[in-house]
């Protein structure tokens, strides 16, 4: 039995393992590469579990992250993040040791590489298909054509083009989410057979957990690079990604407080546990922080909700009561199945597993 | 000159030893015994600064809190949260060796004190003045009593009655903080009142940044405990409690990628450095999450806005340009003002100084 005394994060392994084996099952069925996004766990130990299922090259999110999974044995990872610059000797350092595969998508990042790079590197160039966070706009040709040719030194070799469909994360339903993976398929397609004579090997890579969630993408893309699944989360669950019992991560909190009289309960478990990260939960109009499920010492039971996160401070989180939940007390124990599991995970830094054992992650103390 | 290569938390000492010097002579002045809340810096160093102030009790928001700063010489320390009873060992252990005030709110935790504690502790009964995220309501005498009878055992001194006006930071303007404010004093003094005869110790405490910013509470309230003001940021600039020059930490990030045809600037530095804590600064519609300032590599500037933090995801954050920010460009450094300090800098863990040094916080790694 798990002894947790005050704000703790629960792995199901087998959950996690399960959702490892589906996704790369799918990818395996469909013909397209997986490359995981490793940005949700951080963990070499989770890392390995997807070694299991026979992915050899991984997908990170910063410069740091790289370095942690090169220094647990991968050797083939893609940055996915528009270069940061301060950063090139970590970068040198990581391309002389490994594969590394970099996001180029201006001139300026592509004529800096060019002049300072020290060991041969991957790059994709970052398309960006309708959720303008960042990228080089899909039907910008004059500026793609610019960043390859900027791209002088022999050491850049050129993968392909990258993009990152997180409008899916505003859609307000499944066709929505299959409307804008087929829009974004066709037009990297285009993209493609635009560039494919000059660069017979260019690839085209997606992804992420609510398209993968859906369908595998259409024929001409060649990898995906989905994360959350790995524990989706109750942001996922809204978007019709998962179930509730395939999330795979909870976070156990102590009750402090109860009032009855507003049907609320207080827990020690807040916005530096979960994040202040929140969802819509349709037909409820009122946003929430997280799903309060119970526990029993040794798993949580996505069928007795308690209540839903309606607000958090930094250690506070106030939960509003089911008619189930109304019997908490100081001190009992409930499991919050958190809106965004990547950043919960980031913020607590460990997990632990229904057994007892810890399992670590890169930004363990 | 500050080697910053990823996101990194500035702290200008300067301004930070001036919002302590003038909380507490503020406090001196109005004759209130100053608590300040540490758990927005969570550093053993920032608290010696206190202590040059002549500051010897403190307010903490967890027990794990409290052991670091028992562990660096704080011998009056008040737990300002609902007592989490899983803790007991914990607290006992605090309690052995140091001053340790806990919060009681219901019969069952009094009950459960009484019967667990092995040493001395003093306690504050939590009052709910209007905020509603936990504590007694003000009128409920009847419950107060109910808690006071519970707390049987001789080990429980009973210090007074404590509330933390959040409901200040849904405030439209000063004038409602200063009515919250007075509505909060005139309650807890009425209460004082009815159980003065019975406990002629019994002191109030209150204390909120937006309330402590703007005057000292009235005749009958014995103790403050702001902690935000040690830093400040973007919240209490909105709601009126600091200049943006009395801001004493920043976020500096550098940009990754630009996008002059809608005048926005993507930074390394999302969710997981920054906080997903927004906050609104009128006349401008949208959320906001962090202020962009000039950076020019020892200090950052508040007269040179930059931009408005928009969107953040776990890494990315994207900046909505001023003319004067459009002429960054990839691998330039940004400052970012915080919506939200505190959590802020329990993600980022510590600080570095203007001069280069690194101040450490208990979660350092």
């Amino acid at each position: 039995m798990l002894s947790i005394k005050k704000p703790g994060l629960v792995l199901n392994t087998g959950i996690c393992l399960e959702n490892i084996r589906a996704m790369a099952a799918k990818a395996r069925n469909a013909g397209v590469a997986f490359r995981p996004h490793f940005k949700t766990h951080q963990s070499a130990t989770i890392g390995e579990w997807f070694r299991e299922e026979g992915v050899t090259a991984i997908t990170v999110s910063s410069v740091s992250m790289a370095r942690y999974f090169s220094a647990h044995g991968w050797k083939d990872i893609t940055i996915a993040f528009p270069v940061n610059l301060p950063e090139i000797d970590e970068i040198n350092e990581l391309a002389r040791k490994i594969q590394i595969n970099l996001l180029i998508e201006s001139v300026e990042t592509a004529l800096f590489l060019s002049e300072n790079l020290k060991s041969e590197c991957g790059f994709f160039i970052k398309i960006d298909t309708g959720y303008h966070r960042t990228g080089i706009e899909v039907s910008n040709t004059k500026l793609i054509d610019h960043v390859l040719q900027s791209t002088t030194s022999p050491l850049l070799r050129f993968k392909g083009f990258l993009t990152h469909s997180g409008n899916t994360y505003h859609a307000k339903n499944i066709d929505e989410i299959i409307h804008i993976q087929r829009f974004t398929s066709e037009n990297l397609v285009r993209l493609k057979k635009r560039y494919l004579d000059q660069y017979p090997d260019l690839i085209l890579s997606v992804g992420d957990t609510p398209t993968c969630s859906q369908r595998m993408p259409a024929a001409g893309i060649n990898e995906i690079r989905p994360g959350n699944f790995v524990f989706f989360d109750v942001m996922q669950f809204a978007l019709g990604s998962c179930k509730p019992d395939q999330i795979a991560v909870a976070l156990v909190c102590p009750v402090v407080a109860v009032h009855p009289s507003r049907q609320e309960a207080v827990i020690y478990g807040g916005a530096i546990h979960l994040s202040k990260e929140q969802t819509m939960l349709p037909p409820d109009p009122q946003a929430i922080y997280g799903l309060a499920v119970s526990w029993d010492g040794n798993k949580w039971d996505t069928t007795q909700l308690l209540g839903k996160v309606r607000s958090l401070s930094q250690e506070h989180g106030v939960i509003s009561l089911t008619q189930m939940g109304c019997n908490l007390k100081p001190g009992d124990l409930v499991a919050i199945l958190p809106v965004h599991s990547c950043l919960t995970s980031h913020l607590m830094r460990s997990f632990y597993t229904l057994d007892g054992c810890i399992i670590d992650t890169m930004n363990q103390q």
